[in-house]
């Protein structure tokens, strides 16, 4: 019997408040309205963002809602005027979207499409309103994209239209950290060939920025992390050196300045994935005077700011950020997954452990345990 | 009679310590040794970087010493192993050389030639000694030029052949501001045709941002400072618009606000050519999402720092900075030069006094008060 049209009862992972676990429940998803698509999720990634605004430090975070943005899944049905998008598409919700119109799309310069932004920062679809109820409450949406319910509701222009051919409990993962990484280095700050690279973080974000700058052919790759557990899987990912801050540097040297020494005058590349505002500094004064860019890609505690010296960018170091990795989300993310389905980039090996809904709040724990790359959550 | 292998004695201005006016004195120079070139000095420029140092507040400052880096002279003799420079050669003292076989020359990224860097930081040649001796102390060098002389000797490839029918009267300015202002726009931001620029600070090497974003194809030019005086060279220059931020802002709006108002999101790219750091922040955060690219140029005050969020770089921003316009001495320089005589680049207009040495202090003065763009000083 179909569904489309219908309001459908499932189970999803509510955030009802800050800091609180999350709760399984039953809950009614509306039908996609105009320029919406409703989406079955089957996988669904736990990710450090994800935290962040559960742990209610983020200033834009609102509850009760449905957290969740890196999921994969099946179109159940479409709105009125949706074009791009067919029932059974395979795809993955982009909390970035691309409507191709808009003065950022057509700019050719970014991925920042900014049609949606105000409505999705409110937790809502475009037209102001939501699609979720639990218990006769409005739940809010999440980042446009709230894969932590069976089924969500996405704005057309956020969905990544994928092969069907590629595994969903894979491919999930780029959604956000992989794609994050990979494109920091490729796309942001296009890593030279024969270049001399720092990640800071060796999460999957950095081992993804790890793999980008394997692709472009860098030489030496320099992993920092101070869990040392990180540096079986960063080698794999192609780090081809690593420092732990807080054992290896010598007396009265910081990070940078050890750096420095070690690669003849700085790095021509680093990035920052941890998102703190002291290692973002470090990051970019281990860089090569006259021409190291430094790409901030983690993201800092709310207020928390970065400094340096102006002499530090005066003398040629450039200070750059990405979010998404700079990846169109509905042109560009599907020749990153022929890069996976060509076996050109890794993703499976990111997947330290998969669980059922019932146990998302135990993927949230190895996460802060340091015990995960990435968990994957079975709908 | 020639003085080739001699001492010769001439006048030049010293700074015998920090924060005192400079005095007119007898000194000696010696002849130039291997790699080294005498050069009579026929015009300087004054630069606010002379009086920086003179302040004593640069910690590199080294007295007693001989500023002044904007200069224009002829080849009086060449030491021992000279090839690229002769007698009779017009030339421009440059304080960033250009060796041609450095890391930093050889990668094509960078003009930051850094094969005297550490000797020409404490006042010296590149064997370590000074060629200046007065009343029997030795004289440092400064910026490894040391214009305010009227002999001095410089490093071979410190030395910029000006074409013989440019007036070194005028082009002894491309020693510094102008082509610093200028080269930032062309070649370290590389402005695009038809985009949104703001310069704040309206001195000569902001308004040599003006030309240089005039030159890109820039349709709107938007010049910034307190002193409103400086609007009237700033519309000769390009400025297509002005604001004062002590008076022009709306209430509760600081100058990044009020920009990102007036241009549907902020501008392409922005400048700093003042050296304040809180405004360094401004034209960072004045930037739009996406794309907005903002260049310092100005010399913040030693210790200071620049701050921003983080997620200003994350959305796209991009921050750098730019030290002599990026522009390459001996290799580029030369082309600004042929701009200048083919009258597409204004280098007379910047000139509002000129004095004899003996008046130099006064070249200090008027620059302080704000009423000069350039003083040209005729030895």
């Amino acid at each position: 019997m179909s569904t489309e049209g219908k309001v459908i009862t499932c189970k999803a992972a509510i955030a009802w408040e800050a800091n609180k676990p999350l709760v399984i429940e039953d809950i009614e998803v509306q039908p996609p309205q105009k320029g919406e698509v409703r989406v079955k999720i089957l996988y669904t990634g736990v990710c450090h963002t994800d935290s962040y605004t559960l742990s209610g430090k983020d200033p834009e975070g609102i509850f009760p809602c449905i957290l969740g943005h890196e999921g994969g899944g099946i179109v159940e049905s479409i709105g009125e005027g949706v074009t791009s998008v067919k029932v059974g598409d395979h795809v993955i919700p982009c909390y970035i979207p691309e409507c191709g119109s808009c003065k950022f799309c057509t700019s050719n310069k970014t991925n920042l499409c900014s049609k949606i932004r105000i409505t999705q920062g409110r937790g809502q679809m475009p037209d102001g309103t939501t699609r979720f109820k639990c218990k006769g409450k409005e739940i809010f949406h999440f980042m446009g994209t709230s894969t932590f319910s069976q089924y969500t509701v996405l704005p057309e222009i956020s969905c990544c239209i994928v092969r069907e051919d590629a595994p969903l409990d894979k491919v999930c993962l780029l959604g956000c950290g992989i794609t994050t990484g990979y494109g920091a280095a490729k796309i942001t700050a296009k890593v030279d060939e024969g270049s001399t690279v720092a990640i800071f973080g060796l999460g999957a974000v950095g081992l993804s920025v790890a793999q980008g700058a394997v692709d472009c052919g860098a030489k030496r790759i320099i992993g920092i992390d101070t869990n040392e557990s990180k540096f079986v899987s960063g080698k794999e990912f192609g780090c081809t050196e690593f420092i732990n801050p807080s054992k290896d540097l010598p007396e009265g040297k910081n990070i940078q300045q050890h750096l420095v020494d070690i690669t003849d005058g700085g790095v021509d590349y680093s990035f920052e994935c941890i998102g703190n505002v002291n290692v973002m500094r470090a990051a970019l004064e281990c860089c090569h005077k006259g021409w190291g860019v430094s790409t901030i890609v983690g993201v800092a505690p709310a207020g928390a700011e970065i400094s340096t010296r102006p002499f530090q960018l005066v003398t040629g170091r450039v200070w750059k950020g990405s979010a998404f990795g700079g990846v169109k989300s509905r042109t560009q993310l599907p020749s990153i997954i022929d890069k996976y389905m060509d076996k050109k980039l890794k993703v499976d090996e990111y997947i330290t452990f998969t669980y059922p809904l019932e146990e998302i709040n135990t993927a949230f724990d190895v996460m802060h345990e340091g015990k995960s790359l990435r968990s994957v959550v079975n709908l």
